[in-house]
C-alpha cells in the first residue's frame, strides 16, 4: 500500500538569497530600477523587500565570488506542519538540521535538492509594518507603492536547473506535498525535460529544468510579480534605455500561461519578471498537463518570442567556465 | 477548549445558477457579448461556460418569474472533506440533504446559509474535455478562447446579500472553514458591514454584504474573471454601445484590490467582470484585515469612481419591489 | 463672399506656465510623483519637461498669489505663418505684440482670447538635447524614461472655461485655422458648452467649455500624455497612495475618446493625465460632431464615471471665492 | 535656388487592396479573427472596413494568382491639392492618368512609385454611415464595435519594398510632400536601407525597406491599429489558436516607437497588428531621425524580440519563387 502524499503543508515560497559577484550593480539594479526597498543590511548581505512581501524580506542579495542562488525559503501552513516536513526531509537522507534563522526568520530546517540546491522550511517569521510615512490606505498593501523605478509587488516563483528532473520532481511531491501541475517530456527518451510545481493554486512557484550542460545545484532564475502585463513591456523598456540585458519578452509562455521578461542582472543572475498570474489551477484532483518536447512551440511563447539557444537552456548561475561571456554584447564576447 | 477551524477542506467555487425573468435576453448577453459557450439545455436552463472552465459548466441561467441567485456550488478538496463538511452543516442545522446532481455534477450535499441563500457541495464533477475543433494548443486551457464577443477566462467569486453578515461568516468559517481576509465594521454600532472570504489564495471567493434594506436571501452579483486590467475597459465599451446599464467602474476597490466593472444583464442580475487577480493572500496565518466604515473611500475604489448609493448598496436580485425600476434609464423611472 | 478659414499655420501646443500658491507642492507633484524633469530656475520660475518633450521645457511652474494658468505658447507651421497670424490676430483686436520671448523661447506674439486667456505664437524655439547620461538608444525619444515617478511622455492638451464659448470658437477658427472636431450643444437655448479643438490629427489640443459660474477667464485643466491606458490605472494607485485628490477617472470620455484622469495638483490647478491618443482624425473635410447636452451621458464617459458636478463643472483656477474648500476632504469643509 | 518641397497635400493613406490567391481564408481572417465588417462585394472582390474606418472601405480583398498589393489609396487635403500633385506627378513621369473611381470613391489620378506599386490620390470619397442598428452612442465613432473577433479600428500603415529605397524616399517627399521622420543608413555603403515618411504627426504611414532579393514593387506589410498594447497580446493569442502564423512580436519597434504584432493571413500577405499610436511627431521642422545599421538593435525591437532573417528581411508579396514553403510549419517546408 502506498502512502498518500501530504497535502497542504508548504503555503508559499517566502524568500530567496541571491548571490552576486557585483554587490553594488544588484542593489542598482534591484532598488533603483526595480524599486524594492532595504529593510537591513548584515555585513555582506542586503535585504530587501517588494511593496507587497508580507515579511521583513523576500530577497537577501549576498557579495560572493559567483552568481547563483543562496538560502531559498519555504513557509509551511502551521508549526505542526514543519515539523512533518522536517521528519520527512530527514527521512527521504535529504535534511540538513535545523538553523536560527536570519534576520526576520526564526528557527528554519534546512535541506537539499538532489542536486544540492540549498533550501529550507520555516513557520516563525517576522512580518513587516511599515512605518507611518510608508503606511498605504489600501490596507492589505504592506507599503505604498513606491515612486522609484517599476516596482514589482512580490516574490513570485524561482526556477532550478537540474540534472535530474525527475528526482526533484518526486522529492517535491514525496516529502513536501508539492503538485506537478505541468511538465515537458522528450518521448524518444522518456526523460522529463521540465516541471512546474506548485503548493497553492499559482500555476508554479517552482521550476525544475534539466540542465543541458549537465551540471547541478544551479539556477535558471527567479521571478517577482507584477500582475499587470503592460508593466511587463514598461520594464522591457527601462531595461533597454538603462543597460539591463533583455533575453526574451515580453511575452507568454503556452506553459503556465505566465506572462514572462528575462533580463541578466548585474551580478549575472537571471530574472523573471512575471506580468499576470499565469493559469490558476483550482480542481484538487488536478492531472498534470503533458507537453512533448517534439511539438512544443506553443509551450515556449504564445507569441512570436524566441528563447534563445545559445543562453535560455544552457546558461544559468553559477555560470559555467566561460558562460559568463554569453552576457556581454556580441561585440564583445 | 475550542474546536480549531477546519482548513483545506473547500476548494474552490465550481458552479452558479442564475435565475432570470428573461433567458433569451441573458442569453444573448452571456454568450453573444461574453462569448460563453453553450454546452446543454434541459428543459428551462441552459448551461454555459468560460473558456478555462474546467467543468461541464461553471453558469446555469434558469428562467424563472424573478432574478436571483439559484444553486452555488463550491468543490471540496476529496470525497472524505465532503463528508465531513456535511455533517458539519447537519450539525449546524444548515443541511438540506444529499442531491442527485444535475448535469456534470455528481452527489452533492445540500445546505442553505443563515438566510437561505441554497448552496451545495460536490466532489464528483465531469471535467470538459473539448471537440478537437475547440482544443487550444494551450494545454492548461481547456478550450480554444471564442473568436465571439469578449470572453471571460473563468466564473470567479460570489457575492451575497445579507440580514446579517457575521452570523454568514461566522458559519462558514466553522462549518466550511474559510477564511476571512478582510472585513468592514460600522464602529458606531460595532457591526460588520461586510466580509470578504476564501478558502484558498485568491483575495475572495465569496462576500456578504449587509443588505441595507434588511431583505434576506439575495443576491448581490456574481462575477467572472478576465485577469486581464484592459478587458474591463474594453467590456464597458462594449456595454455602453450594446446597451447594457454599467453601474460603475472599470476602477479597483481598495477592499480585494479587484479591479472591477458592475453591469446589470438583462435578467436584471449584477454581474461583475474582474479585471485582474487582486491581492492574493499566501500567508497561512493572514489575520484580517479591519476597514472602519467611517473612513472607507480607499476601500470603495482606488481610482475616482463612485458605487452609487441608489443602486450598490440596496440593490439585489430578486429585487424588492419597485427596485426594478433603478435599473431603467433615468427618464424612464 | 467669405474668406478661407487659414489652415496648416499652426502646428501644436508648445509649452504653458502654471501659476501656483504652493511652488514647493506643486513642484513635488510634477518631479517626484510624474516624474517630470527641471531644465532650469529662474527667480520664482521652474522649468520642467518631460522625457518626450521635443524643446527646452513644456511646463513653466511661476509662484504667485493664486492658482490659474500662465502664459500659453503655441508654434506655427513656419516663420511665415508666425507672422500672418500675428496680423490676423492683430486685425481681431486681440493681438498684444512681440515679446523678446522666454528660457528655450525665441521672439513671440502675444494675444489674449475674448476672455483674456494669455497666449502667444513662437516659430524660434530651443530644441532639447540631452546630456550623455540621458540619452536615450530609442533614437526618437529626447531623453531617457525616467526612473522616478510614473513619467507622462508629453504635454498634450489645454481646457480652458470660458464666459462665451462660441466667441473663443469662431476666434481660434478664424484668426488661427483650428477645427473644432466635436461640440456639446444645450439645444434648449442654442448655446455651445463645450468645443474641443485641434490644429493637426489630434482629436483635440485644446477644449473650450463654458464656465456655469460666469468667469471669465479661467483654466479648466492642462493635459499631459502617457499613452498607455494602463498608466492612468497607476497612476490613480500613486495619487491615492500619495495624498493626491482624484477626481474622477481613470475612465474613457465618449468626446474625444480620450482616456482620462482628472486630479488636483498641491496648487490646485486640475490636471489631466491622459492615458491613449484618443480619437485621431485625419478626415480634410470632417465635419464637427454635435453632441445634444440633454443626451450626453456616453459624451461624459463611456464606463461607469461620473463627473463630479460640485467640482468639474464650476470649479477652475483661479478658484472663485470659497471654492478651495471644495478640493479639501469632506470633513475639512 | 531650389523649389519648396510642397506641405499639407495629402490627408492620409485612405484605402489599399490586397491581392490573395486564397479570397475565402483571406475573408475568413479579415471578418472572423480581425472582425473587419463586408460593405460591398463586386465580381473577384470584396470591400471591407475596420469600425472607426472613416470611408466606405478601407481593405479590398482581390482574389488573385498571387498575394500581393493591388491598388493603395491617398487621399488629399483638398480638391486643388489632388490635381497640383498629379500635375507633379505627371512632371516626374509617374502619373498614370486619371481613374473613374472605384466602390465608394470618386475620380482618382493614378501613379506609380519608382518600382512599380501601383497608388492612387483621391479627393472625392464616400464617407460611411452606419445603418442605426450598427449606429454608434460614441458619436465619433463611425459604426459600433463588432462583437465579433479582435477588432482593429482602422487601416493605419503600408510598409513597401523596393530595389531603391532613396529613389522612393525623393519621390515621396518631392512630388507628393511626404516628411521622412527615421531612416536606416548602412555606413559601409551609404545605402538607405529603410526609410519611415509621414504626411501628419503619425510616426509613419508608409516605410519603405530594401528588398533584400532585389526584387521590385513588393508589399512588406499592411497594418490596422488598435490603438491599445494589450490588444496585440490578446491577437498573437487568437492567432495561435486559430492556426495564423505569427512572425514576430508583440513587441515595440524603436524606429516609430510602434507596438507590432507581424502574421501572415491565409493569403500569405504579412499583416502588421499596430498596439499604440507610436511617436507623434508635432514639430514643424523635424530632423529625420538616422539609424546606423550597424547599431541597430533597439531600432528593431526594445523588448527582447528577434525579427526572423529568414523572412522578415526577404520575405514580400508576391513572393519570390519558394518563398511560399518560408510561411509553411518548419516540418513541412
Amino acid at each position: 500500500m502506498t502512502t498518500p502524499l501530504p497535502r497542504f503543508e508548504l503555503a508559499h515560497l517566502a524568500h530567496a538569497e541571491l548571490l552576486t559577484p557585483d554587490l553594488e550593480g544588484s542593489l542598482w539594479f534591484f532598488t533603483e530600477l526595480l524599486g524594492m526597498r532595504e529593510t537591513a543590511r548584515d555585513r555582506d548581505s542586503v535585504y530587501l523587500r517588494c511593496y507587497e512581501d508580507p515579511y521583513h524580506h523576500s530577497l537577501k542579495l549576498t557579495a560572493a565570488d559567483q552568481a547563483g542562488l543562496g538560502m531559498l525559503g519555504w513557509r509551511t501552513t502551521s508549526a505542526e506542519a514543519l515539523e512533518r516536513r522536517a521528519a520527512a526531509l530527514d527521512t527521504a537522507g535529504l535534511g540538513r538540521g535545523w538553523t536560527k534563522g536570519d534576520l526576520g526568520v526564526g528557527r528554519t530546517f534546512a535541506f537539499e535538492t538532489p542536486d544540492g540546491h540549498a533550501m529550507e522550511l520555516v513557520w516563525e517569521v517576522e512580518k513587516y509594518t511599515a512605518p507611518p510615512e510608508l503606511r498605504s490606505p489600501i490596507l492589505t498593501r504592506r507599503s505604498k507603492r513606491p515612486l522609484q523605478g517599476l516596482p514589482p509587488r512580490r516574490l513570485d516563483h524561482v526556477n532550478l536547473m537540474a540534472s535530474d528532473v525527475t528526482a526533484h520532481k518526486e522529492m517535491f511531491e514525496q516529502a513536501l506535498g508539492f503538485g506537478t501541475r505541468e511538465r515537458v517530456v522528450d518521448f524518444t527518451t522518456d526523460t522529463e525535460i521540465g516541471v512546474w510545481l506548485s503548493v497553492n493554486i499559482l500555476g508554479h512557484e517552482m521550476a525544475v529544468m534539466l540542465d543541458q550542460t549537465g551540471t547541478r545545484g544551479r539556477l535558471h532564475h527567479l521571478a517577482f510579480w507584477y500582475g499587470v502585463p503592460q508593466h511587463n513591456t514598461d520594464a522591457a523598456e527601462l531595461c533597454r534605455e538603462y543597460g539591463i540585458r533583455i533575453e526574451a519578452g515580453p511575452d507568454v509562455h503556452g506553459i503556465t500561461q505566465g506572462a514572462f521578461l528575462y533580463v541578466f542582472e548585474p551580478g549575472g543572475n537571471r530574472i523573471e519578471l512575471f506580468g499576470n498570474s499565469g493559469i490558476l489551477q483550482f480542481e484538487p484532483d488536478h492531472e498534470t498537463v503533458t507537453w512533448d518536447l517534439a511539438d512544443f512551440d506553443t509551450g515556449l511563447a504564445i507569441g512570436g518570442a524566441t528563447l534563445p539557444a545559445e543562453t535560455y537552456f544552457v546558461y544559468g548561475t553559477p555560470a559555467n567556465p566561460g558562460q559568463e561571456k554569453l552576457l556581454l554584447p556580441a561585440s564583445a564576447r
